[in-house]
Order: structure tokens, then sequence, then C-alpha cells
């Protein structure tokens, strides 16, 4: 039978190789490639074109304006042309392990590398991927290790009057014996939804590579849709294939995420094999999601004995131009409360050219007012999902602990 | 607080838009626009560009000569040059309720919509899809229905000395009862993997539709990998991100999916809450995916009433120039055997321009010379996504009754 199969196989490829050529150009060259010493090529096939070059996050960034000032923007490097319209061009030195994205850019006109069919979307731009030696610590990648599982499900909530989409990662061996767990509510930003951290923050790889590694304990990651107007992720509920928005689009909501939050707590609990207590409870989100997770924690109090909040100002009112002092003061009362009743690690991550960064800074200086305890991490880079794997990377093995 | 973190995404969304514009050009355009007519325009922003063409499925075929004789190959259209250089492009008439798929070429260069995020692979090919009027029956889009759980997680195959990926569809309501459920064993083609009945499918939506509909009973699908040299899709195992390609890649098997199917069946059935009998059992799928089907319903005699052959001879002995006279005869003692046993339905669906038609009929000769009962669907169409998913929406509503 496998003899029989390998011909049917045979007509197949001959048959899908001149139906993709006439479609596509027939490329089949290798892009990107990465080199033994680390270094990566791209290459790219535009015979009339006149200027092909890559841009992505793996290039020194460029200086750009905007309203918020110098801000360091993409940087472009240009492929050389070859034989046979073949465009070509390796990095000048070895990449560090790092996932990075890319796009190439042909007569101005951006456009995916057609030879290589991994992307990511984040918020409505999409670009390619690599990742050159699994990743930060080798924790990208897919191992020959035990792995977890990842389910999308819907669970109901009353507050938003709808059925919601919501990813749930169980740890290897969760339906295979009766332990129970503790649980990382893991929130996204304005531009992503409940599919930004599987597939942006790899975190399904990280949580795999980090337990295998003895790093992590095994345990259940809730990663919910934190834009409460919508249903599900773009495309994945009737909403439609609506294009994606900051903020998640102009629908409206009916109620907040820190006032509906009482309704993923209760399905988890009663979905899910978990240990139901604070000393097993963490949340932790990245910009918007790390504002839920400071919001939720205080209104919530005596829930979570774990905060993570990655490129975000704990106390929200302080951000940018928009102070509120009343709202600043109301959060207070709140992180008092939220002191008085006590938790094991209050976790503030930022890149020291995020944006957000004098925010943070504020946020601290109200929070050392109080005699707030928490732990401050500040890394190089800025508002980018580089930093926010690396947190979630150094987050996790410090929880349950 | 909702006012707090709506400030927040509003500082967020301007600086999000010029990191954005900086890297795309700033394209804001809607594309595609799907107008109330169910005609349908794609929009361009290319400046500086010669011709700007769509190309897709939803567009006249034009003759294309391949090895096989004349094929249709995929239609192209014109995008005109407008205003501020975007190009535009209505159809003539309305599209039918349809998934349809499509890429721009751009001076010669293939590209993808970068105003439309939903994207679907096909084997190495990246394409943008859109869906009017929710597809065939309503069947394809989401709905505010009860929707089933996905799950990707990992089983154990001792026959192929690995662990492997594999994607489950449980029904609405299954994590919260105690019933007992049917399943229907979905198998892909030769460029497919465990993503390919949900990416490409539509298997989930289908499924809820139909299910909420009352057309299909309630039952589990389940999509495992049908390239054994594979632990998973591409990108998804430790195989890293390698370049799909039709028959899996050229990673080497030590088993076939034939004999290593019985991994997959224990694994289900001491897994999840089933049925385990013979009425309660389906295997079907398309391309390779069908040819699994007619010979691993062959190899477990008397282990499934119902059997979905999809684009694909059942007798695969009898394809094109690659006749096996002694395989044939062999796989005929087994349908004998099969035929004995007995099953409720044996559906062969395939569209009159396939390159398999001619294989099918041959394999309809063999089994008629044996009194071999099946069902015969022909459709319109080639070896092709939308017949598949026809196929499924036919195939889900005949079984389990």
């Amino acid at each position: 039978m496998k003899k029989i199969l390998m011909i049917a196989v045979a007509i197949a490829v001959t048959f899908s190789a001149y139906a993709q050529q006439a479609l596509f150009g027939g490329q089949s060259i290798v892009s990107p490639e990465i080199n033994p010493d680390n270094t990566v090529t791209f290459r790219f096939v535009a015979p009339k074109a006149i200027r092909v070059q890559v841009t992505g996050d793996f290039l020194p960034p460029q200086k750009m304006q905007t309203s918020f000032g110098e801000y360091d923007g993409p940087g472009y490097a240009d492929l050389k042309e070859g034989e046979n319209g073949i465009w070509e061009y390796t990095t000048a030195s070895p990449l560090a392990p790092e996932l990075y994205s890319y796009s190439f850019v042909v007569d101005g006109i951006k456009n995916s590398d057609p030879n290589n069919v991994y992307q990511i979307r984040d918020v409505a731009s999409v670009t390619n991927i690599f990742i050159v030696g699994d990743g930060r610590g080798g924790l990208y990648g897919v191992k020959d290790i035990p792995h977890g599982s990842v389910t999308r499900r819907w669970y109901d909530s009353p507050g938003l009057k709808t059925q919601r989409r919501i990813t749930i990662y169980t740890p290897p061996g969760y339906e295979n014996n009766n332990q129970t767990y503790p649980v990382l509510y893991l929130l996204h930003g304005s531009g992503g939804d409940e599919e930004a951290w599987i597939a942006l923050g790899r975190a399904s790889q990280i949580l795999d590579n980090l337990i295998a590694e003895g790093k992590a304990k095994p345990m259940i990651v809730v990663m919910p849709n934190g834009h409460t107007q919508n249903p599900a992720a773009p495309g994945e509920s009737s909403h439609g294939m609506f294009k994606p928005a900051m903020g998640g689009g102009g629908a409206t909501s009916v109620a907040s995420m820190e006032d509906t939050f009482g309704d993923i707590l209760k399905f988890v609990e009663s979905n899910y094999r978990v240990k139901k207590n604070k000393a097993n409870r963490a949340i932790a989100g990245l910009s918007m999601g790390g504002m839920h997770s400071a919001s939720i924690s205080a209104q919530y109090p005596n829930t979570f004995d774990y905060i993570g909040v990655f490129s975000a100002p704990p106390v929200v009112a302080t951000m940018g131009n928009n102070q509120n002092q009343d709202a600043a003061n109301e959060f207070m009362k709140k992180l008092e409360t939220q002191k008085k009743n006590g938790y094991k690690l209050y976790w503030i991550a930022c890149g020291n050219t995020d944006f957000l960064f004098n925010s943070v800074v504020e946020s601290k200086k109200k929070m050392d007012e109080i005699g707030f305890n928490y732990v401050y991490r500040e890394s190089p880079g800025g508002h980018i999902w580089e930093n926010w794997r690396i947190y979630l990377s150094e987050f996790a093995p410090m929880l349950f602990k």
C-alpha cells in the first residue's frame, strides 16, 4: 500500500507543480536561509524590478519623526540582483537567537516572501517570521519534549450577554492524571485578541520548554479576549472577517474587561482541574493587558498572588498628558487594600525606549509613596513582542513557588 | 476604569498608526469589499505600478497546457488605476456564496492584499481569502450558535516511535455532559497536514452550523497528520519551519498511515467519551486521505460503518498509467471481506474535471464487478478545496443515523 500511495503522491506532485508554477512564477528558491554561522540570506525573484529591499526587526532601526518625538523605525537593506532575476541579501553579521519578522519592499510596494509560509499577524499587518537558534534561551522552538494542548473554546459571559472565544493551554499530562493545577491568566494588548499570545508570544512553546526543563511549574494558561466588544478574534465570530484595529475595532461593548472578568474566573474554575486559591492564581499582560492585570488584581482583592505588568503603567491614570488625578487617587486606594491583603510578586517590566516608559516611572513613584512592593525589570528596547516573549519567559518561572 | 483604558488605547492607536504607516505606506483602504449585490471590489495602492492584476478562483479559469493535457488554470483580471495610485477592480457579476481565494499580481510579481489579513496556506502557497454570503448553504461562516472546541494536542504513536500532533473537534456541550459521541476520522490530502481541514476545509464552522441546524448529529471529528514521516504540520514540530511540500517533504517514515492508524484509534477511544462500535465510526478524506480512508477501512475490517472517499480512487492501483494488477487484486480481496462484513454507507465523490476522474471511474468498475455497494456523487469542478468543503457538508449529515 505504501508504494501505491507513493505513486499517487508522485502524480499529485507533478500536477500541483504545474498549477503553482502558473500561479506564482515557479519560484523554488530558499528564503530565508539561516546559514551555519547564523547569518541569514534573503532571496526574492523579480527579473523586472528596479529595487528590492528587505525591512525587518533584525536590521538596525532608522530614526523617524512621530508626534511622540523621534522614534526608532524599522531598518531597510537593499538586495542585490544576481542571475535569473534572483535578488539576494545576507546579513552583515550573525543574528542573535530570536524570532524575527520581515517583509520585502519591491519598487516601493511591501510584499511577503513567497518562499516562506510562516507569517504572523500583528493588528492588521502580516509579516513573515523566522527563528534563529530556537530563540531566546532556546525557548521559542518546538522540541522533542512532552507538549501541552492548546484549545480554542467558547465560554459563557453573562456580564457581556454572549458566548466568547478563549484560548486555553493545558500542560503536558493534564488529560491523563487527576492533579489540580495553578492558573496564569495571560492578557493581550490593544492590538491583540485570544490568538495573540499563542501566535506572536509563542506562549505554548515557551511553557512547554520551561516545564520540560523544570524551570516552570506545570500550569494552565488562560488567554481570553480583552476587547469586550468582540466575542472573538477577527474572523472567528459572527462579526465576520473585519479589518483588525487597535482597540479591537468599533463595535460597542456592554461592560468592561474588569467588570466581567469574574465570568472568566468562574468558567475556568468550574471547567478545569485547578487549585482555587490566591497562591495558585497569577495574572499578567502586555500594554493594555498589563493595565488590565493591574486593575483586575486590584478590583478582585485577595484573588491573585502573582501580578505581571508588562510595558504598561500599573497606575493607568498617570499616563502621558491625560492624567486624571481623581481616577489615580481612587486606584491608589485600591492598591492600599491590595497591599494590606498581601501578594507574593508584583512584577513590572518595561523597555527603556518604550513610549510608555515615563508613565511606568510615574506609576512606580506613586507606588513607592505608599510603600507598595514590586519587582522592577528594565530591558532594552520598546513596545515590542520581542520584549513580551522575554518577559513571559522570565515571569513564568517565578510563579507558584 | 473603562474611560482610562480608552485613553490608553487612543494613545496606543496613534503610536501604532505611525509605526505602521512607516512600514507599509499607510494603506487604509478597504479590500476586498463585498458589495450589497455580492459583486466584490478589490483595491490595491501602487502609484508607480504599470500593471496590477488580481488572480483567483472567483474568475473564469483560463486554459493552460500541462503534461496531463489541457487544464483549467486560474483566471486573471486587470485593475484600473484611479486617483492617488489606487487600483480597483469590481467583478462583472455577483459572486455565488462561497469561500474564494485570490492574490494580486503587481508588474508580474505575486503579492498578497495588504488590506486583508485573512489568508490560507495550501501546501507552500499563501493566498488571501474572503467569504461571500457565509459560503455554500451558509455553512462556512461563524454564527451566533453554540460552538464546538478545537484542540491541538499530541498523542503517542508506538508504531511511529514518536509523539504526533493531532487536531480534535469536540461538539458543543461535550465538556459539560456525560454523553458518549460518534467519531468521524477526517483525513487530509498529499499537500496537507493536521491543520488542513480546519483552515482550508472550514470543518469546525461546517460542523457547528450543521449541528445547530439539526442536520448532523453531534460528533467528534479527529484530524490526524497523514504524513507519517512528520510528527506535525510544518513549523509545529522539531523539524522546524521547513518549506511545505506535496507528500509532506523528504523526511523518512518508519511505517505507513494504514499500519499505524491503530495508534490513533486507541488514543481517541481511551481519551474521549466515544461510542466504541462500528456504527459510530466514520472515516473520510480527500485525495491521498480518500485513498487512506479506503485502505484503512479495508485493512481494519468491521471497524467503520461509514466511509467517504473524496476525489480519489478507492482502488488506488487503478490510477493513471501506474496500474499494478497484483496490488489491485490484493485490494479487491480486502474489499470482498469488507463487503461481507457489511457497512452502512460507502460514499465516493469526485469532480467531473478532476485529474483523478478516470481513475475513479476505473475503481467503480472494479467495485461493480464484485457487487460492492457505494453511493456515487459527481460534482462540477476539479481537485479543489471548494469541492471538499461541499463533500464534507453533504457527508456529515448522512452519518450515524
